[in-house]
């Protein structure tokens, strides 16, 4: 029941951080069967508990909802699961500072070496290339499957208009994650307000920051805090 | 009474996410009698209780005031319900991001999914093309009038050096709108500082978003932390 | 007595708005006596109480601090309260937004009704044009008399590289126009990112606005909220 | 132990007030032995006690770690205090509007009053030129003995695409200068988008500000704050 504690943990994290408000998710594959994955049902984030957890299949659906409602996003999910077997968890957002590069074509550059995985590169999924006309939300397995596509081996992608999907071989680094990607969008704004000209990290600080940037010492306090109430 | 609790509710949602503060008000047309509303009486936003709202019919006269001291701008209220028949929630604001756009002529555009209602055009209320000279209050029916009058059809419109005010079908939307317009700014006046090149919702995709997005994920926690005290 | 609460008050609401912190200070001409003002003794802003303020003549000399530490640019209130009769209450700070219009030359415009004051004029004062080498603080009588001197017939100065003084007929005004400043400041830095032709209340605007906007409907909130834990 | 709760109150004060955030640290050189420092172990700044101290010898070597884990980049602190006899105290964080001066080559110049430490001179750290492909973490003495050499006689320290170091003869300055280096940081971009012309703080006044500048006022209710839940 661990791990579904820490996704409950990982919901109240993010909201708390503000990098999901009412309509972000996030979502855990299962550690016991790596063709299942646990997201909540439609709730706000900072009020999930353990028993508004669904279980889906990677096609996002539902084995066990008893009525709860499903978000319509899942897909997002399921489809990301399926094309990448090392990601054990998936976070869906709006955070702020994101959406202006999603829709400007400026890229995401690594600024600073807590969100070191950005110099991997950071796609943008444009929903127009699959349908037009949508509401923006990756609401069916095709849209999902597409996106996933997009993100392709990425830490990252960012969605045209809406937000971004972020992933990670644990929940601690896709929670780290998306919650540096907020932090280092307002800084490369920030910094190309002074300059054009901005040092990013190399390809080598890149490469050397991947394996050790996994948000471990921030977890457990954030975990702490988030659970309080439970 | 469970309609007036959603408009204590209202009042303290929009005071807690930062879009009222002691000068906004919202209002909820009478679900017994369309020729009537309900607005708080002049009291900070986040104070609200179920006592302090009067009833007023169209021409902003209220019926049982018993002492409580009217909000002046309440016509902003009154003759925009007139000319709005399916209205049935009016928000007035000053929400900081917003009043930039008021005074610049830069039009606000559609530029994430959470704010698709944008797309549907937002003018702008010079106030001074009424009568000149004024604290910029809108304070009187004439001017209420020209005020609906310059709304129209538009889910919201702009007030010059003022604020805005924004309109929906219902409590939720009403509310949700005033949030994700005061957001969907933000990240207008972010991206435009990272380039001028700037992908906004198409016209289909505002066209497809209108039906969906009724904030309704959201309003019942947001209604169950803001009446927590009451 | 409930004088001295509301300039407890006063200071409790500037440090909740952010206007001051370890550093602002706010004081009130004595109801008694114009020759005499109150001031808090050199302590946090949120933890004052009745007890911590220290009556000043118009010399700034304590008339009863029975060893209370006087902060050292009381100067600044007691140089105005000679040079403005109208005056009952000052607040010096370092409102954030502000600083940067001080230390560039770009005046500070009226750009929205809640801050129409400004219309009236904020000239800056320039601690070098009186004495050179200084820690830019004012804390001598003759560096409070040139500010004094420099803020003339204004409602509020700004000071460079420092931050600014806002006085008022009575402490509800100057507390909200401190408040207000800071936020004008901000939306006209965000309007002048968005655009160089911005349009400004005008002259007959500001001069209504000014009998009408003393902040009376904020006040009682923001005085009860701050004496809650007296 | 007065300075021991100084400490846990210096990792409290940083973290409320958004200067580190999991993972800055802030040491104190032992008021028994200048041979030594005190840290805290890999621990969220918040919640920070007494009995997360280590005390080190000046090569960063823990004396009483008994199974605590120290924090890879107490070099940082180390090697400062060796090259700098009057420093007591040294904060590290990565206070975000720090960074993107760190990344252009833009200088930070002393903007106003309550940072006038900025005059001094803040150089920047390019971790490249002592190592290439870090993953930017000072986390060697090497890196450490530059980082400080780089630091010379100056009170602060940005670190390329990383974050900054900021020294102090006791433990409020230190801290208080980190909270108005982030301040600071902020008013100056604000600044830059208003004019390119400013006027800082000069020579004579950098120079008349250092003696005074102790942030005495704000230290006794920071700490009180900080200490309440211990």
């Amino acid at each position: 029941m661990n791990e579904l504690e820490d996704l409950v943990a990982a919901y109240r994290i993010l909201a708390a951080h503000g990098v999901i408000d009412a309509y972000g998710h996030v979502s855990l594959r299962s550690p016991k069967n790596p063709q299942r994955y646990y997201l909540a049902k439609s709730i706000a984030p900072e009020k999930v508990r353990p028993e508004d957890l669904i279980e889906y299949d990677l096609d996002s659906k539902p084995l066990d909802d008893n009525g709860r409602e499903s978000v319509r996003e899942r897909f997002i999910h399921g489809e990301i699961f399926k094309t990448r077997p090392e990601v054990m968890a998936v976070v869906h957002n709006h955070s702020p500072s994101v959406v202006p590069f999603s829709v400007t074509g400026v890229p995401l550059k690594p600024i600073f070496h807590m969100a070191a995985f950005i110099g991997e590169g950071i796609p943008n999924f444009e929903i127009r290339d699959v349908q037009k006309g949508t509401d923006l939300l990756v609401k069916t397995p095709k849209l999902g499957k597409k996106l996933a596509s997009v993100l392709g081996k990425s830490p990252a992608a960012l969605m045209r208009g809406h937000g971004s999907v972020v992933v990670g071989e644990n929940l601690p680094r896709a929670v780290g994650r998306s919650i540096y990607l907020e932090l280092s969008a307002q800084l490369q704004m920030q910094a190309r307000l002074l300059s054009r000209k901005i040092t990013y990290l190399d390809a080598a600080e890149v490469k050397a920051s991947n394996p050790v940037q996994d948000y471990k010492r921030a977890w457990p306090p954030w975990r702490e805090k988030a659970l309080k109430d439970l």
